[in-house]
């Protein structure tokens, strides 16, 4: 692959080891809260859809593409798959299902795409034509849009005890108001 | 310490780890922009800012309120001081600096810093009166917070290559408009 593919697949190849230095061992008391204050995801509900980003949605897109072209649209991705599957497993069970998984595909994407490959195009079921490149580049891109999410529900879990500081933490004033601008 | 200080003194230690696994050899493709569209900080320019912090904070207040209670307030904190300082240093440099820095820091408050000693008062140049249990989660939440800037800053260095999935993609809208909502 080109430096984009070789760039992007190092990206993706370190989500697994940034969830495993944030989140393995980590006392409940930091994982136990939400992203948004109004409710949304716990660090675990982000793991669980990662996961199921890599059961269901990029390699099999992947193969879409190179198998189909623009002829057959992607199937729709469930972002609520992990909610039954994941209840019975705890956050650190988690994050290695992920790893694994993440590091299956990653082999697998590599032995499949070529650097030309990139520029063949697929069909997103309400997004249209896309490229496999972008395919790629949103594979990493999401990674970087949940862990984000992970760290606000961290800081959530920690809202009360910063006492008058929260006026200065932005991450805690956007989980009230997403405008929020920190002092 | 308490439970809290214990588990707050976790998050802490592992934020180097974090900082390593996700930037130390990343390609400068992913770290040469910054966490809003309108300017803001590149990862670089954050983890200058936590080097900052373990330099003139967060022990430097700690020892205030336990040498001086409320009666001298804390220095103000220059959140402008990397600039200058960190013009030469690579952002592999400055997350190795940064590592050494919290390491130490780490240990000197462990050795200064007892259970009964997190219910004592500093005073805030603008807060007014807080306590060392406050300074101490609002060490951990600031790490949060900057971090998820880095996530932001990141993903913005792919903002054009994730074509139309960009309405799917939170992390991107907000670079441009912090109340938007991902499709």
């Amino acid at each position: 692959m080109d430096d984009f593919g070789a760039q992007t697949t190092d990206l993706l190849r370190r989500t697994p080891q940034v969830l495993r230095a944030l989140l393995v061992g980590l006392p409940d008391a930091w994982t136990d809260t939400t992203d948004s204050a109004a409710g949304g995801w716990r660090p675990k509900d982000v793991v669980g859809h990662l996961v199921t980003g890599e059961m269901t949605d990029w390699l099999e897109r992947t193969q879409r593409i190179l198998e189909h072209g623009t002829n057959r649209a992607f199937d729709r991705f469930d972002r609520f798959a992990h909610e039954g599957r994941d209840s019975d497993a705890s956050l650190d069970e988690l994050v290695e299902r992920f790893a694994r998984l993440r590091a299956d595909n990653l082999a697998r994407f590599e032995s499949l795409v070529s650097e030309t490959d990139l520029d063949r195009r697929g069909l997103h079921p309400s997004l249209g034509e896309v490229t496999l490149r972008q395919l790629l580049a949103t594979w990493a891109v999401h990674d970087l849009d949940h862990i984000g999410q992970v760290f606000a529900a961290m800081a959530g879990s920690h809202d009360a005890d910063v006492g008058p500081w929260k006026a200065y933490l932005g991450i805690l004033l956007r989980r009230e108001d997403p405008a929020a601008v920190a002092g």
